[in-house]
């Protein structure tokens, strides 16, 4: 079996980066097919990198998708899920939509940290239309970047552990989910310093498309998420017009 | 003055029927400047296609918008309307959003009839993200396609004027907005049949527009809808790349 | 065309401030008729004053009403909104009202600087009712009066200024209302001190007034804001008795 | 120990009806003192009648509040009930509002059923501002006006039960509020016909004043409900001038 | 009449405590029948403490509930308050419930002082489940324990009263419940150092029993708590088993 | 590895039905430890019978638990469900809980199908628990019992296909969970008779226990979900008491 990785930023270290923490999660048989962004922002840290990345999420698919038994959609924040969720046959998971709802189950009430500040009230729009919005604690966006981390990990990691920290104890924080590709296999190095549990958005999202390839639902043939009615287009990649013309 | 109107579908003869529409709301020195995506689908009836037409919106916006004193983004639904209100430094309104603003201040609780039946709980969505989305009576979606209407106007009021009473008695909206562009001007046909007030979608957006132009508010230097950090990227348009590069 | 201006408290000075700054927005042939509340408290700043200026409200319109093309209720806190839309076959706009919507369109969320400290809950209960309850970051009671505006303007600005950038800052405000009348035409002179829009309440209620004015809609003949039953009644105005037994 | 009943609204029948079915609930030592509204509409049926009402019962209190120890506010919707709790020193109920609290104690989800179609989105509101309005099943505003009960009783009893019985098996009601001083006293012959509680609004205010004067709360001196700042006025009736101004 | 006062942790001093807080309070010719949990834990502070508890208040009404004719369930977070409403068929009122609808008629937003942290966040649910969420200010436990104020009652009063003072002023709370069976009585002593009211929630549950008492409603024969279905059981109490079989 | 499959009501027949659904579900490694409640109602259908049963969970847990890495709360609505996450050590999941979460990747708005009338208001109010309420469609409450299962299973399933499908259109749910211990494995002899993805609550909880046995978060040791303070009780089982008193 299958699984699409879809980066939607451009930056294929981020890929590689994600691919690298989860090889050990896969079980037999399971293998990843990791795609970057063929267009957007290097990273995604505002609305219009976000708006642009839910396109390329979805050309990604069309371009990608053939094959596959599952999709990743690695960027937390997952520009272009409810779109995803709608043109695919097989199932979608998000990587800030599956941390969540891990994080609903271990929490009355969770934070998430990640790095970006215009994240802040984008997570809180994205968790509040998960339904979730009243079980947010809060966002802080403190994290540091990625080069930081290469150069300098155990201060990140300091860094990072006082933010779980904080957030658990001024706003009353049950678990806190270290949202961002670029973090991803850091929480295991930051749990030890914090009380709550501390969750890797990239490895609770893996967990989700792992229990759903066990157990593929049915496409839907009506409601939401049934395929949408064929539409033509202009100026799309070719693999993105076939789909919307015959979904 | 100057306003860009962006169609972020790709139907130039939907960008025509809204400047006809349009043209005579316009005071003397506003000319409109309007724009078709250059990409995506025909039109927007689906999550897959709305996510194309937000990265179609904000291109347009980086392609047409210098010079230009307002944009309206003008789709029932608004694909990257908080993402161009984040990127431009003139004001930004979206069709749905204005009509949503306008029909609050006529009634409690106002409904909307637009056609395509995945916009249903699309624009459910979209109107709680507005915060209104206690005040949204029902989305009724059973508008003609704009082919009917040119083809039988009268049986396309006839209908309209039905779904309209029907939401108004059933669901008791006190006010309807007629959504969508391809709806551009028959709500004034539609309003005598109909005991609660009908809206122009794409009128009411106008209006807003014209409010904003009278009073352009500063661009915000910090908060949500200041200019994001400068981002390198790939596979743009060049002048999305710009601005993205130096917003 | 006429725009029955209502100040519903009883200082005669602070309609004539609004008539002042209001003038200059005047498109040609639209005139303003200003109307103090005839009984009522000084200033309305406890929910004592604003019950008794909801019935001032309402016969201000009963006893001017007649040949104006829309109201402009202008108190920040709008008392007897829903009975003037009830009541009168004109646009009814609320200062309040109009500048929450305009707010809603610059910014996520948006913060109220206002005086009076008792109208913090009373101004949270009013947005929450408009259904923007979420959208509201806080409400700053610290405005100075209008005596103290009067002796030394630049402490006013300075403290008006400071109150802004408070809020914005601590609250995530993304915009910020100058809300009172008494308040009338000093955003323009407290925005190059803060980095997000600060929006006058007077003007953004005029823009509403005037957006109605150009687009009358239909009066109702159903629904919440129709004419009510006629009435009969006891011991008030001859003319709102009038309009309650003949609407 | 003296109650003010103030029904706000000026048909001085009602006032005697309460008194009436109220008398046999009154403890010893307990009286009455009723009061009619010295002004406004002869029912309250409309936001215009209710603004009115809201300055008819301050002044209300004002006039005639000397030496009682508790207000009852006999409304059904009760206008001006938070300036009121502002403005006594002892404590005051509302109809609709104790109403409401006492079904909240029996039912996970109530109803209303009174007469006057407008008073349907007036009381989803209210209840809304209670903070009980994921508990309100449904307003069902069917009841028989006060002149019919009294022509045909048994038809009216019928209608009621039929109205409770509708809104408790199609709205899922576990309890159902007879609203309206006009009902005072029919919720007992409409019990026997319906399968859940029955409350009579009259009643249940009744044994809300009834607590509250057994422990009468100290009237705060900070805080939302604590005595508004004094004020100037013109125009008002002498003795709630003198209130306002020496509060 | 006699009231059954349900205590359901198995501490039986702090029954044979508000069995004397409360005696002064009855009226001539009402009873009361304290009962204390038959197991559980000493103190109900956990979630864990709490689910038994609901079980053994059940089997304390299905034990000692014959005869009786309300019945008082008094540990501040109410457990089994749900069931032993579906149960039995006299009228059940909650510590919590009651404190909490009394609050909700003397201040906008009331805060909730008590001891033990854990009910921190498990208040919150409570209160949600009451539709009063958003009414709650805040929750603050940092009440002495029972044995505390034995020793030094006076230093137990100053720092409630300190605490009530903090939530009144930093989290704008109009009214404060002193929560739980340990604080029965000392309401009355703290009240003269606090700005706003302060509530006995003891005192306050009796209030709505005298209320219920006075007016005994009809059991429901549907909806939420009619009676549950006959159903056998293994390993309860023969009472308890007696009562679900034959309800 | 070894999961503690919890069947809080007292009918073992359910307990194995569930191990025969689920055994093909474990991975090599994995076994389960079935246990059925020691006492309490049949099947849980009350709030009684559950408010018993939240008692009856723990004991299994403080009976069974040790050895186990972790536990299944194996009935729809999750009696005990925060106090055994309060109380293990080891991860715990809900079979509601973990359905709900599951059918929310997979539709906007989802259905429960369960048997059991009053199971409706029961599980609404779960629902909104979890933060989830505004995304629940509808609790249809039409299964038929085990018994009629058994007797003809060809019009149970055709009758629950039904029932899906009827709240698919009338709802609108994109997804319908087949609730309840009792219709384990039937699920997918529903899907094919119905257009949207129905899933088995005992599937899905079962795949998140995997999930969460594959990654066991660490216990908090400070917040909602740490353990509790030691606590002495009486009358309890001597496993329930001894982990209250060293937790």
């Amino acid at each position: 079996m299958r699984i699409l990785l879809i980066n939607p930023n451009t930056t294929a270290e981020v890929t590689a980066l994600m691919e690298r923490v989860l090889a050990p999660q896969l079980p037999a048989g399971v293998a990843l097919l990791p795609v970057t962004g063929r267009f957007g922002a290097r990273y995604i840290a505002s609305r219009a990198a976000a708006a642009i990345a839910g396109h390329a999420a979805i050309e990604a698919y069309a371009e990608h998708g053939r094959g596959c038994d599952a999709v990743y959609l690695a960027c937390f924040g997952d520009p272009g899920l409810l779109a995803l969720k709608e043109l695919a046959r097989i199932p979608v998971i998000g990587m800030a939509e599956a941390s969540c709802l891990a994080a609903a189950t271990r929490a009355e009430r969770f934070s998430i940290v990640t790095g970006g500040e215009r994240w802040g009230p984008m997570l809180h729009e994205f968790v509040a239309s998960l339904g979730l919005g009243g079980r947010l604690a809060a966002v802080e966006t403190v994290a540091p970047t990625g080069a930081e981390i290469a150069r300098d990990p155990d201060s990140a990691i300091a860094l990072l552990a006082q933010a779980c920290r904080l957030t658990a104890v001024r706003d009353g924080a049950g678990a806190v989910i270290l949202g961002g590709a670029g973090l991803a296999g850091l929480a295991a190095r930051v749990q030890p310093h914090v009380e709550v549990p501390v969750i890797c958005s990239v490895e609770a999202g893996m967990r989700a498309v792992l229990a759903a390839l066990r157990d593929p639902p049915a496409k839907p043939t009506a409601g939401d998420f049934a395929l949408p009615a064929p539409i033509g287009s202009t100026g799309l990649a070719e693999s993105l017009a076939a789909i919307l013309a015959r979904p």
